[in-house]
């Protein structure tokens, strides 16, 4: 990229600032119809309201209609692994969980309700929420630590009949999708024929390996803290020994340098930090995603120096990737289509939804919508309840 | 009470209104501020809200301050006790806390969640509660069956640091001391050398024995479906076998006849009928409470022949003795006062602020304020916190 400016200034906030928007907390439950006369109250409440429930008693069916649970996302956490900040517990990751909460209405209109856990045990939690599966109606999984997140989604998909989705996973996933969609448009590059370095092997890790190979990006090779993964690593979790036998096809061992020689793609999701001269190592024409937050993997102004398209995760350089470009959309697909899973089809769906909403403005220094865009949930959420299932 | 009329005609409902008004259910969630600018997003989400994170983080106890939770009331049931509908399960008992939360917000501005559980198991049940812990403020349990709602509220409020309170029981029994405070006042009795008679030993019947034992009511009868609790009755459950020991001071036997026979007070909670013989069996100048729902144990205008004032849970005559003119302003004044636990000196200041809201109004036909009173919850709420202990 010959020029790379900063989109705009960086946001400076005061912590004064923040900690006053955040008194009391950011969101409240208001009535849908006020009951301010003895008949709202008599229809809302007793007696009236028997009358509905012993509708839904003879048909649990109609508690989709006549409550609002089925429209209701659970924002679920342990507070195992909150933003950059790790294993902070669930107090301290509520004002993330109201954050999401408040995106969820912003930008999907969906009602939801921040669940923080006093627990990490991964059979306490999927019982918790088994327990709790009259309340709500989707699961957004957040901010729980890798590997413990893997075991319960999967446990949570398998035991709740309504669309469970850790955002960290695959809301990073169908994001990173979309821009390397863009970017490889925007390049006139063929996707499939990329060769791609992924870095880190946590929740968003390994969600983005598998969404990837999925749509047939199979020249991937992933690196963690210790070097390359392959089949051959000693040590390697269950987790990270599925992902080795399926990726790395040219059988590389060693580190980031040997990794990025000659890549076509990067994409950093591992609050590590990549030199410059392994960014300069890479082919020409390359695709640099450095993710970590606040601090990108690569300064993006670094990357541009040798990089065709570069995204990270911040607000004040081009191509932002960030996962309110999905989460919304899917889970108000999701619940639209009445869709019992988030299949595979259905995140891709939401990718492509999510490119298409940039169109023809795609650019090197514009491969996705802004975040702030209102018409991407809306998009999103029709191309995922398009794409749902309902025999799923 | 030499006439009685209706206060007003009966609210007829048709179901067509009364489901058009449930559909979606009756709660929303709404930011508290918009999220329409870069800036909005980077201060509610990342990076600002991580520095709200931080920081409970290292003070757990911020968390009242930057989150909604603190004043988060959460409405459980298990659905086992559904007003006079019984164990219809927690997706049919969904409205009726949709409409519990509603009423918390428009009479104490308080914020709520329903959680219905899919579990009647008392060890799960406060298991469950345990780990959600960080998520709520407050428990207003709803709509569990005796004797299992006992022992779980028992339960939750030795292991939750915060106020737990079972509606059903101590809501009620709260109106119905501001009833009978009212009642005699009126009459000008004395409350504590009646001759009182309680029908039905549920959630509502036990409280009702005990707030009214607490205060120096300690003539008490209390019949069940088999008759008057006494000590030597046998297969009494232990809840019924403890008040048995505490009540019956004539040590009378027998069933509803002998029960009446020269009672001052009556007080139904029950679903039984009791007919007008017995009402004109008791002492002259008598009170009659007659609060099942929707059919009293005794019709009003029938009990009305025989008694000085009569009550019942109906809107549409004189002195409706309904909940919402207590909890809203009891979890309000716990939550204002930071208390954790609700004491028996917190409810009976409740009753107390009850009727003190009816002050010089009181007469035979107004022995509490309506329902629908704005002032209630607040003179509660005031009155509630002002009896808090912060060492409890």
């Amino acid at each position: 990229m010959e020029s790379y400016p900063a989109k705009s200034d960086p946001i400076v906030l005061e912590d004064e600032e923040i900690f006053e928007a955040h008194v009391a907390g950011k969101l409240s439950v208001q009535l849908r119809s006020p009951l301010d006369t003895q008949r709202a109250l008599s229809i809302a409440y007793t007696p009236g309201v028997a009358q509905v429930s012993r509708a839904i008693a003879a048909d649990h069916t109609l508690a989709d209609r006549y409550t609002w649970a089925n429209r209701l996302v659970a924002v679920v956490s342990d507070g195992s692994a909150v933003l950059g900040l790790g294993d902070i517990g669930p107090a301290a990751a509520l004002p993330v969980m109201e954050g999401k909460s408040a995106l969820f209405k912003a930008f999907a209109d969906l009602d939801s309700i921040p669940i923080v856990l006093g627990t990490k045990d991964p059979d306490e939690i999927v019982e918790t929420l088994v327990r709790l599966r009259p309340t709500f109606g989707a699961v957004n999984l957040e901010d729980i630590a890798a590997p413990r997140c893997f075991e319960i989604e999967r446990r949570l998909i398998d035991a709740l009949d309504c669309p469970v989705m850790h955002d960290d996973q695959h809301g990073t996933a169908i994001v990173v999708l979309a821009a390397l969609i863009g970017a490889t448009k925007v390049l006139g590059r063929d996707m499939q024929s990329l060769r791609m370095v992924i870095s880190g092997v946590g929740a968003a890790g390994v969600a983005c390996a598998n969404i990837l190979l999925s749509v047939g990006v199979s020249h991937i090779t992933v690196v963690d803290s210790q070097g390359i993964l392959h089949p051959g690593r000693e040590g390697l979790t269950p987790v990270k020994a599925d992902l080795a036998r399926r990726t790395n096809p040219d059988g590389l061992t060693g580190g980031m340098v040997e990794a990025l020689k000659g890549a076509d793609a990067f994409l950093g999701v591992s609050a590590g930090v990549v030199p410059e001269e392994l960014i300069a190592s890479m082919a020409p024409d390359g695709i640099v995603f450095a993710l970590s937050n606040p601090d990108p993997e690569v300064h993006p102004v670094v990357a541009a120096r040798h990089a065709a398209v570069v995204a990270t995760g911040r607000s004040d350089f081009p191509n932002q990737i960030n996962n309110v470009l999905a989460f919304p959309g899917v889970f108000r697909g999701a619940l639209d289509a009445g869709a019992r899973k988030i299949t595979e089809k259905m995140k891709v769906a939401a990718a492509e939804a999510i490119v298409s909403a940039v169109a023809d403005d795609l650019a090197p220094d514009r491969i996705v919508p802004s975040p702030l865009d209102p018409r991407v949930a809306h998009a999103v959420a029709a191309a995922v309840a398009a794409a749902a299932d309902p025999a799923e």
